[in-house]
Parts: structure tokens; sequence; C-alpha cells
């Protein structure tokens, strides 16, 4: 798909599902861990979503979000006990019922290796009509897909596999390739000449990160394109910039997995 | 203000403002740390969302939570430099001018030391009309307030500076309590006893939370209340039903700043 405008560029919005998140005893790594892989995969994460498990939030946020861009991924509440509303939930935002699957079902028996599943490991089997299973090579119960949401575990070793899975299977776009030079300046003194280069080139995005490490204030630049000779000619032009300040780069990185 | 159902409730929305996260460059460990400061202090995080850079965005997302929650916190962009676009992106989002606050230039001419900024200096001195300065004891460029947003740096350790500084003046609501056992269990295999316990107990907040460490599957069950009786009551019969298993608590943790 990609978007009218620009048929090369394809969105995602993220929806990270759970109360634990929230309440600060969960620290969340499955942001982090999707945001650099779309990256590395030619899709833009465009919005992040932490909420609690609670239906009517996740009806509204997933309504919203499936509409305005291209894929949504969601984490957390697909397990086995009550505080899993995902699947539920879910199907209640695409007005489906929520059915058992049989291959799901099938899935659980031989993980369990049980003939009949508790109620608890058969609510695992649980997707909406419609859904397709995405496999969980870590602990049986399947993530599923409807229509632009892929549904994934909250556990991050079973989130990664599924994330995988989906995405060898989805069109994505062209990279966006960054070139980062870390230095020791401040902000405020680089600002107004940043600001000027970023005139100059309107198509590459440039951000300035600073940071304060031992005591030490430092500072990003990063700039990022898909098209790699704009970000060449970006960044020497930075380079000039900062060699009229006297600024050392400390590191420099091109993040651009086809350079040798 | 608290809920006019419940006064003695306070909720939050956290907006993340920056590029540099959604592309995975910058891991946030803002969401975190107020995450747990809110639930140390008797505010309820309701929502997280993590956005990019763009004016349109932020205005919406502001005035799409503002109307939601008691309080909204939001990190990011109010650097020197272009893509810092936060505060005047809020002064649009409450249909206010973007003026010069002559107490936050004060501060940034003793910071810098200089009788005249320069214009990228002079751009953190920026604020919507009507604003309350919330001060930057690490970097001079203060925060702000205005209605019930609170408009921070996203470098942590200013960011932490400003959050306290903010959670010093705001009312809020009972502290919510929680008990934590942690177990070697598997989750579909308490999941309907402890459906029944959440029956039991529906003023108490049940979550299970399982996890992979060194290759054992590992479960956390969690029990959250402002009501220490309740809590301890949920918790006694916790203890019995794990022990109609033969299930060991590993681990069990009290999280009441007030217990001995």
């Amino acid at each position: 798909m990609g978007s009218v405008e620009n048929p090369d560029i394809y969105t995602a919005g993220l929806i990270i599902i759970g109360n634990e998140i929230l309440s600060g005893r969960t620290h969340d790594t499955n942001t982090p861990w999707i945001a650099e892989r779309f990256t590395q995969r030619g899709v833009i994460l465009a919005e992040v979503r932490v909420i609690p498990d609670m239906e009517d939030m996740i009806v509204k946020t997933v309504n919203e979000l499936r509409e305005q861009y291209d894929y949504i991924f969601t984490t957390g509440g697909i397990g086995p006990t009550h505080d899993d509303i995902t699947a539920e939930s879910i199907a209640r935002a695409f007005e489906v019922s929520l059915i058992k699957s049989d291959d799901a079902y099938q899935t659980l028996v031989e993980f369990y290796e049980q003939d009949e599943l508790t109620p608890a490991r058969a609510k695992m089997a649980m997707v909406p009509q419609g859904a397709t299973l995405i496999p969980n090579p870590v602990s049986g119960a399947p993530g599923f897909q409807i229509g632009n949401v892929y549904v994934m575990a909250g556990v991050p070793r079973i989130m990664q596999a599924m994330f995988d899975h989906v995405m060898g299977h989805l069109a994505v776009g062209a990279l966006v390739l960054s070139h980062t030079v870390a230095c020791q300046a401040s902000e405020s003194e680089i600002a107004d000449d940043f600001a000027l280069l970023q005139e100059r080139f309107p198509d590459v995005q440039m951000g300035s990160y600073p940071h304060y490490r031992g005591g030490l204030i430092g500072l990003s630049l990063v700039l990022r394109t898909a098209d790699r000779a704009r970000l060449d000619e970006a960044a020497a032009a930075l380079d000039a910039m900062l060699k009229t300040y006297g600024v050392q780069p400390q590191a420099v990185s091109l993040n651009d997995p086809d350079a040798a």
C-alpha cells in the first residue's frame, strides 16, 4: 500500500497493552526493539500508544489507529489469564465474533501434550472471526492478524519471533539512512547555523540530541533520508559547518546496510 | 480535581515527543521513570503516547488528552534547535500567542553569562501566553505549565528535576499499593483459579506477568489496590490458592511506603 502521495512510504502504529507498563512495574523493552527493527526494514513507526488492559480503551485505540497507518502492531494481553483481553477487544473493534480456531487449538493440544485443554488454555485458541494465526515457536499460543492489525504476545522473546515472522511477509518502503555526528558542543551554540543547514536540505530530516555523560554535555546531530547521495551532500555540509566552530566530531556513524 | 465519581483518583497522560524515539535511535527511559514516580505519588498514569516532532501531531495529541485526564506531561522538543517545536505547538493547541518570557530570558542571560542572547538561545525564552515557568536547575532553559499541561525537557536529568518540582505542587490521590508474588508456575496452570480469585475481589486489580529468565518460565502475580486491609485479605487468599498447587513463592514483595 503506502500512501497515495508516496507509495514508497509505509507507516506503522504500535499499541503496547498493559497495566504493568503504566504502573512502572515492567519496563517496556518492546518499543525500542520494534522501533529499531522497523527502521532497519523500511517502515516508519509513526506513533506508539501505551494503554491499560481495558476493553473500551483497546477498541477505541485500535479503531483510531488502523485508519491512520498502513500497519498496526499490538503487544500484550493474549495469554490465558483473566486480564488477557486483547483478542476479545480486537474482535469487538472489528465487529466480528470471537471464535475457536481449530488450528490454534490443535497447536495448543500438542504443546501441552493433552487431549483436552483446560478452559484457561482453550482461551488462547479464541481469535476474531477472519483472523490469520501468527505462529509462536516459543510457547505455542499464537498471535493473529486481522485486517492491517497484527496482534502479538507481550513477552519479548515471543513477541520478537512473531514480529520477524510477520515482517517476512509485509510490503515495506525504502530504507531511511542516517548519518550521525557526535561532538562536544552545546546545542544553542550551533542551533542557528544548523537551522540554516536544514533550510538548504529540506528533504533531509535533521535532529539535534543533547545528552549528559559523566558531567559533560554532548551532542548528537542526526541526518536522515532514504536518498544516499543527498545524505552524503548534507553530511559534507554539516562537516564544513562544524569546522567553522572548531568543533571536532568525536564519532561519526553511517547507518546504511548497503555501504561497504 | 480528581474525577466526579471518585475525587480520590487523579489520572495523567504522558506525551513523549521525539523522532529519535520512534526511529529507535534513542531508548526512552523517561516513561518508566515517570510511571514509577506517578505510582509512588498517587497519580494513575492512564496513557502514554510517543509522537514525532510534527506540529499538527503535537496539537492534536495535546488537545485530545488534556480533555481526558487531570494532568498531561510532555517531554522533549523545548531546546534551541529548529526541530524543537513543542512550545509553539502547545501555544497553537491552546490558541494563544507565543511570547517572550522576561523571566525566562533573564534566567538564560545569567546562565550563558551574556547581556544579549543569540537567536537560538532567545528561542528558549518563548512560551505560550499565560504559561507559568518550570525551573531548570541543570541547564537554565525552563519548562512551562499552561492549563493542565506540564511541558518538560527530554534529557532525563533535566526532566527529572522538572518533574519533581511540579509534583511538589500537584494534588494527588491515594497511593495504590501492590503485593507481588513471584513463582515458578505456568500462567495457564493457575489461570482458572486466578480468575475466580479476581471475581472474589473485584476491587483488587489482579495481573499475571510471565517471563523467561535463563530458559526458565516464571510468573509474577500482582495484586493492586489503595486499600491495605483488602490487599492483605487478597494476598492471603492468593497464598492459599498457590498452596493447593504446591507452588512455592520465590519472592513476595509489598509496595507500601507506610509499612514498617
